[in-house]
C-alpha cells in the first residue's frame, strides 16, 4: 500500500470512483474481493470475453436487479440475481450453465457491503451449479444509485427435446403450481418500510433448477414453465393466455397463500395474485400427466398443486373462480402493486 | 387508451414506475417501443429465455453502460452499449451473434430520451449485424440513477481455432495499434463540461467486428487482441504483459493522436494513452505477420500501425520510448483519469 498518497487509506473501506476506472484499484478490486469469492466458479478475468464450451442450441437470457433493501428476510440482491438468472433459464428448459456479472456500484458503497454481496453471490452459484465467467464493475457518483444495481445474463444449454414456450399450451392442459404465494413481495416490503408482521415472512426466492431438471427428467409432457416474478402469477397467467391464444381458467381455492401473507396483504390492501416471488412457477402438462408432475415436484421439495385448466376461450382471457363459484376476468394490472422488488 | 385513470395522460410522455411493473404497461412500452424498433433483429421477446442456434464454444461477454451525458458527440449511450460488446466478442475472436439489453430506466425519463436511445440500439444492431433476442426493464425512483443505464451481454461462436489470449503472446511479437487514441474520452469530456475546442472532437465509437474478421479470415498469425476502453492504451499494454508475464515496449513516436486531442489532452492535465477508446485495439500478431496485418486492417478501414514489440523482459512491465529516445515504465494509473466516459 502506497501511503504517500492522500486518499489510499480510504480504500478499504467504501467504494471509490476509481474502483471503475480500469486502473489500479480496480484490478486490486477484481483479485482481491472476486476472483477470492470466485475461487473455482470458473471466473475468466484475464481476457475481455469468456470462453464456453457448449453444444449448442442454448438459451440466453438477462435480468437486472434493483431490490430494495439490497438485503431482506430470506435473501439479498446477490442471492437474487443469481437465482433470477438461473430460474429464468430453467423455465425455458435448459440447464443452468454460466452467468455474467455486471455490477453498477455508487461510490461510498461500504466495501463490507459489497464482500458480503459477492460471497452470497459465490454461495449462491454454488448451491445452483452454475459458473459466473466474466463480469463489468462501473462506479457513479453518490446518488446517481441506490448502492448496487445488479445485471446477470446466463447462458445454458437447450437438451430437452420438447418446445417450453406458450407456444405449445393446448386447451385441456394442466395448470401446476409450484407452491404458495407472495412471500418474496411481502418479506422486501416489510422489510423496506419497517414493518414488523406478527409472524415473520421470509421470501421464497430459491433456485428451481433443480425441480425443473427432475421434471423434465421424467415422462412428464410439459408445454411451458413460468416464473411468477414480477405481476405475480395474474401476470404471468395473462402472458401465457395472450402469447397461446388460450384462456387459463385459475381456482382460487386451490390457489396457496400463507395466513402471514394473507394477513399482511388485507392489511396493505394488495392482491396476493399479483405479488412477485422468486421461486414460484407454474408449468402447463399434458392433461394425462398433471399427477405425475405434480408427484414429481414435491419429490423435489415443491408443495406443488392443481390451480386450473387451459381452455380454448375466451381466447387471451384469464378467469379466477372464487370460493363461492363466481367466475371473474383476472386482468393484468397497469404496473405493480410494489416498487423495487426485484 | 382509458382515459377514467387519473394518470394515463402522463405515460405517453415520460416513463413511470409502472413502467417496471410487469403489468400493462409494461407490456404497450415493450410492445410500442421495443418490438417495435427492434423488427428483424430477432427479439423473444415472450419467453423468459431466448432460445439460440449456435455451434458451441462460445464467447460469453458482459458490460454496463453508464456514460455521462448520454448523447454525445460522435454517438450515445445506446450505441455505445452494442458496439461495445460487439468488440468484446471481437476481441476473443468470437462473430458477434446476439447481444441482450438489459435497461434501468430513471423514473420522469422523458420517453422521446428512450426512444432516441433504443432506434439508435436498433441501428446499430444492424450495423454489427448482432440480434437483440431478450431484454429486461427495471424503472427505479428519480434520483436513483442517471437517466438511463444500460447493460449488454452477447454471445457468439468462436469459430476461429487459435487460442485469441494475453497466454497466446510471445516475446518478439509485434504490437499492432488500429488508429488514432484519445478521441472518445475527450468527446465525451468536452461535451459534459460543456467545453468547445477549436476543433470539434467526436468519438471514435464504432464496430470492430468487421476489421477482426478481416484480419481473422487472413494468413495472419494473431496472438491477442484488446480494445482500448477504460484506461486507454497503458491499461491493456500493462493487464497483457502481466497476464502473458512478458515485457511491452512502445515507441511514443508511432503512437497516433490527432492534434486536436493532443492541444485538448494538454488543456486538462490528460495523458492520452491513458484516455478511454471505444473503436481502437492494439493486434499482438506473430513477427512475420506484422506488415499483413496492417495492410489487412488498412484494407478494412483501420488506420493500423506498428508501435512496439513484446520482449522477455523486464517481465509484467510496460516502457514507453519518448521522440527523443528516453524510456521510462508505463505504469497502470490508480484509477482513471475521468470517470462515467462509457
Amino acid at each position: 500500500m502506497n501511503l504517500s498518497c492522500p486518499i489510499e487509506h480510504h480504500h478499504g473501506d467504501t467504494i471509490l470512483q476509481a474502483h471503475g476506472g480500469g486502473g489500479r484499484l480496480m484490478a486490486e478490486l477484481i483479485q482481491s474481493v472476486f476472483a477470492e469469492a470466485f475461487v473455482g466458479l470458473g471466473l475468466q478475468a484475464d481476457a475481455d470475453s469468456a470462453a464456453l464450451d457448449i453444444a449448442g442450441p442454448v438459451a440466453f437470457t438477462t435480468d437486472s436487479f434493483v431490490v430494495k433493501p439490497i438485503f431482506f428476510p430470506g435473501g439479498d440482491i446477490g442471492r437474487l440475481a443469481v437465482f433470477g438468472t438461473v430460474n429464468d433459464l430453467a423455465m425455458r428448459g435448459a440447464t443452468p450453465q454460466a452467468i455474467s456479472l455486471g455490477l453498477i456500484l455508487e461510490e461510498g458503497l461500504p466495501m463490507a457491503k459489497l464482500r458480503r454481496i459477492i460471497e452470497s453471490i459465490a454461495t449462491a452459484a454454488r448451491e445452483a451449479d452454475v459458473q459466473i465467467v466474466t463480469g463489468d464493475t462501473k462506479v457513479v457518483e453518490r446518488g446517481k444509485c441506490d448502492g448496487i444495481y445488479i445485471n446477470t445474463s446466463g447462458i445454458g444449454p437447450l437438451n430437452h427435446g420438447s418446445d417450453i414456450h406458450p407456444r405449445s399450451v393446448r386447451p385441456g392442459d394442466a395448470l401446476i403450481l409450484s407452491g404458495d404465494l407472495g412471500r418474496h413481495a411481502t418479506a422486501v416490503m416489510a422489510s423496506r418500510e419497517g414493518i414488523a408482521f406478527e409472524t415473520n415472512i421470509e421470501s421464497d426466492l430459491c433456485s428451481l433448477a433443480a425441480p425443473i431438471a427432475a421434471v423434465l427428467a421424467s415422462d412428464v409432457e410439459v408445454h411451458c414453465l413460468r416464473d411468477l416474478t414480477r405481476g405475480g402469477l395474474a401476470s404471468a397467467a395473462n402472458e401465457i393466455a395472450n402469447s397461446a391464444n388460450c384462456s387459463l381458467s385459475l381456482n382460487a381455492q386451490a390457489i396457496p397463500v400463507t395466513d402471514a401473507v394473507r394477513g399482511a396483504s388485507e392489511l396493505l390492501g394488495l392482491d396476493p395474485l399479483y405479488l412477485a416471488n422468486e421461486g414460484r412457477f407454474l408449468a402447463i402438462v399434458a392433461p394425462e400427466s398433471a399427477d405425475s408432475a405434480i408427484c414429481e415436484l414435491r419429490n423435489a421439495g415443491c408443495e406443488a398443486c392443481l390451480i386450473g385448466t387451459v381452455n380454448e376461450s375466451p381466447r387471451g382471457i384469464v378467469t379466477l373462480t372464487s370460493e363461492l363459484g363466481a367466475t371473474r376476468v383476472l386482468d393484468l394490472l397497469r404496473g405493480e402493486q410494489l416498487p423495487r422488488i426485484c
